[in-house]
């Protein structure tokens, strides 16, 4: 986690490819574990594919880029809407898909090891989506297998997809990340998206503010990570003195389980709840994401307000998981 | 649901669709929800699709009509048979299926509303089917989506592609619809499927007898609704004295839990058995369906009969869906 | 289980196809239910079939031999690693799934009889491999459809490609089955998966040690059974005095919940462990194989001596039931 490896350097999986071709096909059995592994132009690489996966998808709809490929779909924890866009990624490129998301009644479930499963898989798939309860799973799953792993959330640890539409969606509404003023709302303490997207946001020239509630305040350890990288950051409990300024509200949910004090819960949960009224101090050209399932923390009044812009961030998770599963099968 | 709107004169969700192409592709971008949504010549060119789908199934298997669509496949209720009838339909068309069964625990689970789902899927899929068990949930669905949406059943709702699979397997065992007799027997009064089938043959010159006992009547609403468009309807406990005048016996499940009186529910349960003896007094020409699963309602003792049309009618199902799926996505 | 029928007269199930054209296909149409159903030249065909598989699998990953055909995969009890192969195998062969696994709460939770269910699936599906918890359950499957059964496993009965494969590996891993001495060690009285493969090691000139604690010996009608074939057979308690002459140590796990009394689990589980002192002893060429899943019967530090067969033996798992998916298709 501390050393920071560039992805052009670290390519160490590429069992099949001819080491001629490498220069074309950058990320090649590649593990996709953390956002730490990227710099920024392998992030403007990323998107570049991400963009082209976008256009072949509009004008076309599915193209048969991995046909004959087969991705493993390992969810030991649910998660419709990560791996139906997983599912739906590998399926417009023309791949196929083992699902296997009822871990918990299953030879896992019998006691096998992570390292035990994914040995397996790799003999039926060409690449390995893992989303596990447990930190560093992603880590330890990529040391066993020959097949790149790419991590869909280990636990309270990362989220590098999810960090990397966030980020791509960002870039394409707004048209550009340098100079943006970015404010994450609500639980900042648990929540791995945010986490992720701050890391990723360091690389670029950008103010965050974090507002939430103090019992679900950023980790100190990551604040002062950021801070040695130079980011400028705000901590406040509520929104409406930077909301003026913000270009890119970033909403999460406050869980109604982290608060011991439930009448602390009641008094906080509506400071965090974005309505149309909430909107009009801000921008004209700012945007509103959320990395979903809502409930409730965005009013569904907002969702015709073009500055709404988490169905269109979504959408882009289809285009970017697209690009990084072409990517590490060297097809992209 | 009251107003009678034909389906060729509500076609509205046509994102892709050059306005001049519209004749070729009549279902083009509808949604599929309610029985009422058609007219005879609608029936008439399902049933037409439906026989092509027979036949290329005949002939090739599958084909690559719909190569590069996907369906998601959205189950909030199990339904095996339903899901892998859809599934199946979608695979020998050449397309792809996301299959959500376990939404029991997922995002839906964290309590996320069926519109921000369905626009959740719509990013990543052609078409959506759902099953749903509220009532008026598809319709909801819908006004949420600009992809089409297919009813699977909602709760006591509709089930307009079983009705449509019922009809054309009694259009395709006996010849015609007009001027026959059909006898529904068992529990008329939850079983949404001999609602659905009911208003879709009263666009038929049809008799109906309700065989049932008589906790488990048809609705009395619905038997208005019916009598109103002019349909001769008939109420019977017994099957014995319509039997003989019946072409079609559409037998459903009498369950236990319907019965507050255990003893009462022993008393009748037998005169609702369908064996090789109960058929003694039908046609030769007559059919018997049943919309599966059945547990003893018809014994197997009458599988081999030829006027068992059962499994032959869960065959239709897999030519209607096929038509179905087409015919909304633009290639039928 | 009595009657040895040879596979190539019990050739019933061939609903298209020709039939001059029975000899280049001679598996079609069949049930794979037991390894009883097979001869000698049966396995060499399979196996010959299969190292086409592997060889294609290697050149290209994958190929369209069974484009358009769609496999019913109907696992009653949960087994990720059995259907993701089943799975796994179809889609390497361009062909398509109807994954079924969550049949505790479906129609069959709902009651519907194994029959009903079968001739349901095949309206929509050209094979169907079942995994089911009893015994028979296959061949009662098989019964009802017209359409080829493969026995995934049917209680404690059989798991006839499990057999396969596993022979498969010993095939290709020592180049030769006969001659060979086979030692099987852990619980040998409720593993369905050495009674199999013993059976299949008969037609062969092996000789077989069974090595278990006495309460998980062996079923004696087993061995009586082996006996009268000509089978030579060992019983012991401990691995030592057979492990220097064995070739092929064959591990299952011991599970605790197989004893009533815990002190003579704990007094017996650590002689089933294998080590890398315990292979000290071991010839040089010989091979350690297990079914899998493993829960420490096998430590980790046995998986990278050249011996440890285990992954291989997985990989084989996929090219045996590719070959008989091929095979029981007509394709191969």
């Amino acid at each position: 986690m501390a050393t920071f490896v560039p992805a052009t350097e670290r390519r160490t999986k590429s069992p099949h490819l001819p080491f001629g071709d490498r220069r074309d096909a950058p990320f090649y059995g590649m593990d996709i574990l953390s956002v730490l592994q990227f710099r920024r132009e392998d992030l403007d690489y990323i998107f570049g594919v991400a963009r082209e996966m976008r256009s072949m998808v509009d004008r076309i709809g599915t193209f048969d880029l991995l046909k004959g490929k087969i991705l493993a779909n390992l969810f030991y924890e649910p998660s419709t809407r990560t791996s139906s866009s997983f599912l739906a990624a590998m399926e417009r490129l023309g791949g196929s898909v083992i699902p296997i998301n009822e871990v918990t009644y299953s030879s896992v479930a019998k006691g096998e090891s992570l390292p035990d499963t994914v040995r397996t898989l790799q003999t039926y798939a060409d690449v390995i989506v893992l989303r596990h309860p447990e930190v560093g799973s992603a880590k330890l799953a990529a040391q066993y297998t020959t097949k790149p792993i790419i991590n869909a959330g280990d636990g309270t640890g990362e989220h590098p997809t999810q960090a990397l539409l966030d980020l791509f969606t960002i870039q394409e509404e707004l048209g550009r990340v340098d100079g943006l003023t970015v404010t994450m709302l609500g639980d900042l303490k648990y929540g791995r998206t945010v986490h992720s997207l701050s890391r990723l946001l360091s690389l670029f020239d950008v103010r965050i503010n974090y507002v939430s509630p103090e019992i679900l305040n950023m980790p100190p350890e990551l604040l002062a990570e950021l801070n040695r990288q130079g980011m400028a950051q705000r901590e406040l409990t509520t929104l409406s003195p930077v909301l003026p300024e913000t270009d890119v509200l970033y909403v999460t949910r406050v869980q109604k389980e982290r608060f011991d004090d439930l009448g602390q819960y009641e008094s906080v949960k509506n400071a965090y709840v974005i309505t149309p009224e909430t909107l009009e101090d801000a921008k004209e050209q700012m945007i509103i994401m959320h990395p979903f399932p809502r409930v409730g923390e965005i009013s569904m009044e907002v969702d015709d307000d073009p500055r709404a812009a988490y169905f269109r961030q979504m959408e882009s998770g289809l285009y970017v998981r697209m690009a990084l599963l072409a990517m590490v099968l060297g097809k992209a």
